[in-house]
């Protein structure tokens, strides 16, 4: 690929008038010219302020990085802030204005045109996990009873401020959602057909007071290229669009993964260290905490390791093990809770399904290590066959019982977190591991304990 | 929400005429027929093809889910099979082809129209991971040297039979992409004015045969409904609309969460155990061969053991906290690379960052475990000062060392891999888990040995 980005700085440091120049930036796409945003200074940027249309400007800065956004409005003067503000998407403005201090955020928005303001204030009202602060206002909306013509006439008429027109949504009187048209099916109607025949009255809608967890998994499978958003009432709010749903997918997805690895957050390369440092370690405190608690139960055997050294050398394996299945069963049962509608009964069967695998996967392994680490002891250390087969015996069984348990923990605790309404993903850090290690080194040294000391009278 | 699927079973169930029955089906969105599907009969669903028309039949399913799909094609006769995959997106179809086997798939192919053959032929040529295997031929391209007039005819005349008009793309003669018209801006054109001043020559574009890993990330932060496709020669061979790229983008993420898990793909409540196990089971036979290199490793510090068995407690929470550090700065790494222009310089930050909040974390982690273990120790075990605080010394050393060392194989290892072409997710299963455990084990009982045993003298 071409390097844009440092063709466009070269454009910005170079001698050309301001209208050539802007002919030539806008040879880019928006999304390279914000891209080159960072890579250049103050002065540069103040001079592509100048140069560049509202209306293009604020196409960049909305596709700017979310957290340098502020930095850049800064450098502009009052008027062209709020001019760039009163063009981009209301909801990109509203999380551009969260990022300003409070003096300045409220100056901007006296600043700003009822229309914009009232736009501002919808958004602002829904809470960032509510699918309605993902909304943007910038669609069209038509009432039943018009003409193709008409309708035609409408949209070509509301299409001068409003970007989405691939749907076109139909409302009563009381702004009430009716339907919706596709912008093909309005283009190559016959003029003298009734507009009631193109409307979809089965198109996916959302509350705008869903919360996005509940939603998005629905909403990611209609393939269509916007949703309507509603209030209680059913009257359209605004629409969110296939932009807003990757969006929303990917930081979704994302979040489950940084859980799911111990962090409370995404992180990119640029963020300080301080911030690093602040998300990763919370889960690594109290995992230390819980760590000892773990400590204090392997400190209960203290005889038996005394007695047989060598079962010792095995605690990794039997821990590991158990922790990475708890994780595979974990990992596996967040992203089936997505699932809002589950029943109880399809719950009991996730249940079931891990604690079968568990069990399955137990056997094989289990019946492995028996085999392959009584062969092992056996050359290794120079033990008797009885010896050697003892511990590995035990070290199968343990695998056995642990892998059912971790499997059978994983499953029921994010299941319990999402009863009790707590986010099944925090349950990946610490607390699934802890219990794992409890549940492996008890039913471990337990069994070696059991078997070796008090059956076989082994040590 | 209520439940579409129920009402549209009991629809299917009832004794309305076909006229009728159809009226009432198509009040529903095609995604919630399709969703119904899986609760219907046999007979059920053979009633709801020959209900339907062939152009709704195909939309559902598109939606049904992909492995249910190819059952449902088998349950409808040659001719309306014919029909419905001529009526599908391109892309569609071919998932759809490739779970047929083979001498349906060829028969299916041989009986279509060229130009659905043509575009299957195309889609199916590119590989998986190719972004062209997830592209669509239902796009419509113009010529640059129409009037606005004749573009505005030549889209009615293509909507016919493509949904997708949102962008229109323009070729010139020998189908080369020059650019593209967003719909609206056709719209609102004055007839007068040059089709030429509404092209945009800086829209976004990928090249079909680019990895999807390598171009998913750039793509998706361009807001546009599609992007266009092209081969080598900048021919325009289709286009990625926004829908795809929410489930390419759902998928990329799924994989690796799936990986970072210890999964070999993502998972889902309906799969059969024998699939899951076979998901899963993999990478814990790996972990159990390396499980038993660390219990060696374990093994040859037996004689410390045997000295100090209450080092050995402290032995899971050393190998739990390096093994938490070691994977979120795996999973921070492993998102990081996914951008493609990362420099040297950048990845040697990255590396370096890592190691930095790994020691941050490890002196305050460190120095905590050394005040708590300690006096922990000492009451719970009525050790001596010397030796409590000797143990817990160690301890929060080790922690630093670990903690450090951990991080820079979680960034280093998925960096090697990525270099090497290998997706550096499969890092995350066993691998570093065992290389943590090596490291957490060699510097814990070295330390408690070297300070404890060598140069204090306390056991």
């Amino acid at each position: 690929m071409p390097n844009y980005e440092r063709e466009i700085i070269r454009i910005i440091r170079g001698n050309d008038t301001p209208p050539v120049m802007k002919d030539k930036l806008m040879a880019y796409h928006e999304n390279s010219i914000a891209a080159a945003l960072s890579d250049m200074s103050v002065s540069e940027r103040q001079r592509l302020y100048r140069i560049l249309d509202v209306d293009d400007l604020s196409d960049v800065i909305e596709y700017a990085e979310e957290s340098a956004v502020s930095g850049y409005l800064e450098e502009m003067d009052i008027k062209k802030k709020v001019a760039v503000l009163t063009k981009m998407d209301a909801d990109k403005a509203v999380l551009l204005l969260e990022q300003l201090d409070k003096k300045e955020r409220e100056t901007l928005i006296e600043l700003l045109g009822d229309d914009v303001k009232k736009d501002i204030a919808l958004i602002s009202s829904f809470d960032e996990d509510q699918i309605g602060s993902k909304m943007t206002t910038n669609f069209i909306a038509l009432h039943a009873d018009l003409s193709i013509k008409q309708a035609m006439k409408e949209l070509i008429r509301q299409a001068a401020d409003h970007d989405n027109i691939a749907t076109l949504y139909v409302v009563d009187d009381n702004n009430i959602f009716r339907g919706a048209i596709v912008l093909k099916d309005l283009i190559v109607a016959r003029e003298g057909s009734p507009l009631e025949d193109l409307i979809i009255t089965s198109y996916p809608f959302v509350y705008a007071k869903e919360e996005i967890d509940d939603c998005i998994e629905r909403i990611k499978d209609y393939s269509e290229d916007s949703i309507p958003a509603l209030d209680e009432e059913n009257k359209l709010l605004g629409i969110i669009t296939a932009q807003d749903i990757i969006k929303v997918v990917d930081d979704e997805m994302g979040e489950d993964y940084a859980k799911l690895a111990g962090l409370s957050a995404e992180e990119d390369l640029a963020e300080p260290l301080k911030e690093s440092v602040k998300k990763r370690l919370p889960w690594l405190v109290i995992l230390l905490g819980l760590g000892l608690v773990v400590s204090s139960v392997v400190g209960l055997f203290e005889a038996v390791m005394a007695q047989i050294t060598i079962a010792v050398f095995f605690q990794s394996l039997i821990l590991d093990m158990s922790g990475n299945v708890g994780t595979q069963s974990l990992a596996v049962t967040i992203r089936v809770l997505m699932d809002e509608n589950l029943t109880g009964k399809q719950k009991a069967r996730l249940v079931f399904k891990e604690g079968r695998i568990g069990l399955t996967n137990g056997l094989l392994l289990g019946s492995l290590s028996v085999v392959f680490i009584g062969f092992y002891i056996h050359f290794s250390q120079h033990a008797t066959w009885q010896f050697s087969f003892g511990i590995s015996v035990c070290i199968g069984l343990a695998l056995v019982l642990a892998l059912v348990i971790s499997s059978l923990i994983g499953t029921v605790v994010p299941i319990f977190f999402k009863k009790i309404k707590i986010d099944p993903a925090v349950a990946s850090g610490p607390l699934i591991t802890t219990l794992n290690d409890l549940v492996a080194v008890i039913t471990y040294y337990g069994l070696v304990w059991f078997l070796l000391i008090e059956v076989m009278h082994i040590a």
